[in-house]
């Protein structure tokens, strides 16, 4: 039994629960080993503390479930089966009360379950598992180190295609084909590559936008490497700017240094947002970074920790995260800065080692 | 107020709702034209009969939501906000009975919700939605027939690559670079392309396997444009095949021909997955047909109906769904076809027209 199931079935003890049921694929993953997206279909690891646990899977997946987990029973079901049921069928003793993670389970799903299992009582677990995961291990580390240098390889690949006349998707397109051919699982999420008025959009979607003389170009992109993501953003200059794109260019590069140079374990996600809103509010464009600070990194793109100006968590070693400040002037262009952090036990490594110094393309 | 709105308001006076909360970003796309993927923040499409609905989004979409509606009113939230109080403060009238999707809907969210709303009663409007979604009108089938021709667009292009020492992963990345290049928004799912033993895992995972003479080669592939989506599946050859991988692919050929044969409205989708069901069964390879024989496509790559021997629902015109009978033999092979179709008001109009005899690469 690892240690995860351990730890689980400490917790399950304190709270008094009898069942757990684990359905985010990425927490199964956490888990199991096994990473899958079911799609609509159901998946979800169960535990019951002196059994050993039970992946129920759609029957299409038993193989590759079979390939990435060692000995542990499998239960298929056929897209005409009640996975539900099935679930209940296998269950050593009754329900009880049960585990489930609130954010993921459906209202529909904990229905079923309520009907099938003649459920009564059920507790949010989605707390524990986070917690679990936010710090990571040396391994883990190792899996995001290589996702990052992916990533980094990638965008400096896709920086030799920049020309005028190219559009956002040509460069979505290059970007995409070096994620597969550099040997990554995929895009971490929809790569986007944005020019001039379009970078305002902090959430803008590529299209076919052409580069001209004077343009912003920003380029947020990241990759799963075994099951593990990265995530950076970098803003380029195409030939010269305005003075106060420049300016805003300084201000976000300053607020993402403040940031990353406050690191340490100990100190509130809260403070660390406010290190480099600070100083985007001092140069008077508060208004214009209308986002969070950044967000945790691991089996998911976007996890725990979420670094706002509410969470008064603390950081600790083994944290990873992104420190992403932008400035958004409608009109003006848009710049974000991103890197991907570790907090270490005495501050933070920087994992991202992509240039961040205004560069002219 | 367009004809979607006015058939939920129908609906709503039926069933007694005062309020609607549509959360599914694909429901919100298709209710409000604007399409975007919040992640794990709040997206919702606000609706109280008497009055306009309005849009619930994360502060970084604004812009984009206004682009993409007209006029519609647009409420922003704050990473530090919460997205629940402020739907609450924008309602005209109690929230009284809430119609929600539940197949959607997090148990967390929901009680958010109880707690912001003072919510006592809610009921599932999913299936109105689903309901709707389900005959497409002719603009979204020009849509979707966009989004075959340039996945089948994709497919051409990648077979010039096909040769011996070729690794499926190289042949994802050509596929999703071609997506980009010739215009989609993007794949609809995980580009697939398997080789030889490989293509034996009906959701099996590309990775280093290099193509060797006497491989089958699965190609499951398909795209998002303007939002809605294609999905095809075709296996081929690469050099000389064993008689009984021969048997196989003609068996799954004769299973989508019947079943595609068949289709016209009236029929059941339970019919309609026999007619494929039964040539598998008839050729002695029932049990290695593991899964449904094909899903809805529009807004969703899957979305309803599923077709498989339970849904004694009818086939409307205008329903678009894939049918992809599959056999799989390990140790021996898998082969997959698959096509999309339309119901006409007679019968059926196959979408995808890539050819489909065995092809020798």
């Amino acid at each position: 039994m690892t240690e995860q199931w351990s730890a689980l079935e400490r917790l399950m003890k304190q709270h008094g629960l009898q069942t757990l049921l684990i359905t985010d694929p990425k927490h199964v993953y956490y888990l199991t080993g096994f990473l899958s997206n079911p799609h609509e279909r159901f998946l979800g690891v169960v535990f019951q503390p002196g059994d050993a646990p039970f992946l129920v899977v759609p029957a299409l997946d038993e193989e590759a479930a079979r390939a990435a987990t060692h000995g542990m029973e499998i239960v298929t079901h056929l897209d005409t089966d009640n996975p539900y049921q099935l679930l209940s069928k296998h269950l050593k003793t009754p329900a009880g009360k049960l585990g489930l993670e609130k954010e993921y389970m459906t209202v529909s799903r904990l229905e079923h379950l309520q009907e099938a299992l003649a459920l009564t009582e059920y507790a949010d677990v989605g707390p524990w598992l986070r917690e679990m995961r936010v710090c990571k291990s040396p391994a883990e580390v190792e899996r995001i180190r290589r996702a990052v240098r992916l990533i980094e390889a990638v965008l400096e690949q896709a920086l030799k295609q920049v020309k005028e006349g190219v559009s956002e998707s040509e460069l979505v397109a290059e970007v995409e084909y070096q994620i597969r051919k550099l040997g990554a699982d995929g895009p971490s999420f929809d790569s986007m590559v944005l020019f001039g008025e379009k970078t305002a959009l902090p959430h803008g979607v590529p299209g076919e936008r052409q580069l001209r003389p004077g343009d912003l170009v920003m380029f947020d992109i990241g990759v799963y490497a075994d099951g593990y993501a990265s995530d950076i953003t970098r803003t380029f200059a195409f030939g010269a700017l305005k003075p106060e794109q420049v300016r805003i260019y300084e201000t976000v590069l300053a607020a993402n240094r403040a940031a990353i140079a406050a690191v340490k374990p100990g100190m509130t996600f809260a403070s660390l947002d406010k290190a480099a809103r600070d100083v985007i509010e001092d140069a008077g464009y508060g208004p214009y970074f209308n986002h969070r600070l950044g967000h945790g990194l691991g089996i998911d793109v976007h996890e725990f920790p979420s670094i706002h100006g509410l969470n008064e968590h603390t950081l600790r070693e083994g944290n990873v995260f992104t420190v992403e400040p932008g400035i958004y002037v409608p009109g003006v262009g848009g710049v974000r800065i991103e890197d991907d952090c570790l907090v270490t036990a005495s501050g933070v490594e920087v994992l991202t080692a992509f240039p961040k110094e205004l560069q002219y393309l």
